[in-house]
């Protein structure tokens, strides 16, 4: 099976890279977790991307925030699939995080997520590995049918505390 | 060969819709083009989503404008890969539709591109595809190899026409 | 009397709610209260709208964050009218959530008010059954008056406190 | 049957205001079509909400840009449902008016469409008229049944031209 | 001396308001402070601006925020000139109300300062009267010598602590 | 009377400077205008505001684009109300200069009116004067008359097109 | 003298890059001009930074839009000070590039200059050169003198044009 | 060795000057400190950079919020390199002293760093000043290595810790 190859641009990001990997965990998805600049580290995070397809990941996931190039890095490097998460930083509430990440010149996607969606970016990661593994996108279906029923355990008793 | 889904939320999007099936064609990657809207078609969207896999596509991909739920709409419906192309509409730039289609809960995530782009969503969508399909893999590097020419053929004419 | 039907996207959504539900206990007009999830259960939000009508229901309210949805979601399903309550998420201020709301299509209306407003929710949904129920009219237009009475007694005070 | 009071703050927002009227006319809903300026002449603007309900107007629907306050100063002085339409102007892509229509104070609800959304304010006004009226309810359900099919054609002209 | 008179939109606004009151205190000029929601006391608020002139008011300040009409709504009423004070509320920062504050239309303006600037709206009303009283206006002058040398205290000290 | 002073950081602002001296002109108030940059000529910029009292200028009004600090670098030099007006230049939409503009640190207040909006530049200048010169305060009075009634008469026209 | 290198991410930045060497050139500075995508040839971009000091460059300059890394990508290979242009793209009106080229983190500076700034970005790059060559100094110094001439030129025209 | 010229609006401003100094000091480039307000002291403001050449200054730092002009004012008096460091205040997050600060007019560069970048302000004066000190540029690129060894050390560890 393919890895996910996480990456992350300082390590101020892990809380947000710790609700990727306990997804990906919980899944039974490989995944390896890097610290990789993509402005104090360029040859790093370049390297990185460039032998990702041979040492066998399947997609990488880009953490970073402020004038977030990560993952267009690692995307220029490399025709595997590359998950960008904007994360928050102290100001502008990770707008500019999000626009650095998802306004992409043609011809080198990123595949972008919400602001801090590390969960997300787990996620989207397992259902393109699991175009090739069914038994993940069985694992897949039953986390959403899990999801679907806590909401309605949640309406049952919401609504009937309403209706008292 | 696994197809890409394509829906646009109306036939306006369809200039940018052209511009994903243009990078298809010529990567001679198989897809398919509908026309449904999340809000006046939503039984429509969410059967092709739910049947999409068996009937053989991988990817899906989403072009909406304005409060764009059409990506979301298809993604709550599938485990398959939804990729969604935030279109600009007669106001605010595109903004809007960025993000309703980004920022998605956790659980149903939705691969965003750069508002208006259509061509990376192809290529998001090759991306995908060729991590079990070697020949398209190549067909992309292929493709970005000829890009990287094209920027520095075009280097090459512009600095000679400054250093004269 | 027709019932004012309220569906929360998310449990965290619970706060906004409640300052709605005050609303409507104390202008005693009947109502449920709901969580579906437009992305989780999108068959249970879907299914809600479809017979809102039928089950009595005269007004709508949809509360939800983020790439908020749900509002449109339940339009798509009814002709009912449906008020959206863009709520805050940890980012961006509910900008995401008032756009996704009421940036819809033409044809699919979503009577949006303010950011968290989960009070003028309730106030708009009385606004329009009051059209057929004047009981409710007038117990409208008594909390108007006691609306108002409450600033002119806080300009009585605050206006004397700086006369002193 | 009562009508819907339609008041733009100034000749320039009537464009937008057409294509209400239009969808009322095709509708069978009876309207009215007012010039009132909240700032040039506040006192026609709040005389013609004081008196709307016993001249037998159902809903009220303000047209306004910049600053756009004309919804909010409707509503102050009416219990019956004002919707507002935030338009464009010059400056600013109409994001001046959003704010300024949809921020509205505990209250005090002004149910807010789309940027010139001229045709949803038109379609909620029928919406909320329909609740006593069962034959616009139909009228409003056919619509959405021709929209839908118009949808769908579309579909089968789109999706056929892509696959030959 | 004419006065000042000042106006807040809801008893929240206080905070922002005594920054302007301890401003006009210390330069010795009158004032009046009034608690009157454009919305919610819609006919308290326009009728304080009508008469304002007879009763000895020079400049008004308006404190709203939100979907601050406030000071638009007692401009509609007076030609004297009026302040607006954008306040910061509990979502957006204060855009809102910055917007809905200072877009007005062409004929009936409103002084806009900065989001929460309660202070720079007294020492501009101070300003404005000081057109026609010596008095005020030396005192003023007195204001900016002291500020100005404040920073250069300021600047003594920490320039110093750096040299060291 | 006192002359309002009108300055503008570029010639290119001159399209927005022609809608203040045009009412300026109607209204008879006497004005200079003048084109001295904050930047380019920070020294004659200064210069004519520390010298624009004893000159016999009431009011200043300032038109620029961009990072707008002509307004401020006015008011810096002076306690004479100095208003800005903030121009759009190619990019932005003109929040840039809205901001530059109103965003004045305590002590230096400038008086901010929309964006691009010389019209109330002008009024909110007459306004001023007019607090020591009656006729003027008529002359802004009869304006708005009259701006009243060709509202009033727009409405007719308008209400009867549409009632026929 | 130290040459300017300016490297733009693709050739539809060339008007921009125009307007810094139009400026480059009336001040004699040597410079060389590249196409280098930070996305679409890492590589040479990179490269091209590394051996840049070397090679007798000064100052970098990089121009790009949307998700604008070059400059980034650039500074990350070089201790030579590089200014970044955001440059307008056909969506969000260069609000992308500004965010992601000004948002550095820390350790690896990017001096950004305006949205589409190419004529502040070279003089910018001379100011810098000018540290160490009196010449160039003096010469930045006359093209200040002469755009402060051209204000006052239009200055005497413009106000005498006004007064008569 | 050219020092450092500092200054800040207001001494609010001292925690993100002291990042820039702590800099400086590890870099061991002499620097001076000072607080002028380009609107409450403009004249020593403007005083302090007319004579900064002389002084034996090489590159000054302005640090400012809101209305940011301090880094405009200083670039209007001098040919020197001006960076500026747009300050977060308490509302709008920085985004209105950074478009104040990089939106500035041809003619009169600013260069621009991210919001609350004391330290990129530092580093980048560095490199500035490093063009004619060989014995600095090697300290800046030995501060980049150590950067980059942190980087990987912690790589070294937090991928150790995902792997166990």
């Amino acid at each position: 099976m393919k890895k996910v190859g996480i990456v992350m641009g300082s390590d101020s990001d892990l809380p947000v890279v710790n609700k990727a990997t306990a997804i990906l965990e919980s899944l039974d998805v490989p995944f390896e977790v890097h610290v990789y600049s993509a402005h104090r580290t360029p040859l790093q995070a370049a390297g990185f991307a460039q032998t990702a397809k041979e040492k066998g990941f399947g997609v990488l996931i880009a953490f970073a925030g402020m004038a977030a190039h990560l993952a267009g890095a690692l995307a220029a490097q490399t025709t595997l699939p590359v998950i960008g998460v904007p994360c928050r930083s102290s100001n502008l509430d990770g707008i500019d995080a999000l626009l650095s990440t998802v306004q992409m010149p043609s011809g080198i996607p990123v595949a972008t997520v919400a602001i801090d969606g590390g969960a997300n970016a787990a996620f989207l990661s397992c259902e393109i590995l699991a175009l090739s593994d069914e038994g993940l996108a069985e694992r897949l279906e039953g986390y959403r049918r899990e999801a679907a029923e806590k909401v309605l355990e949640k309406d049952s008793k919401i609504s009937a505390g309403f209706s008292k």
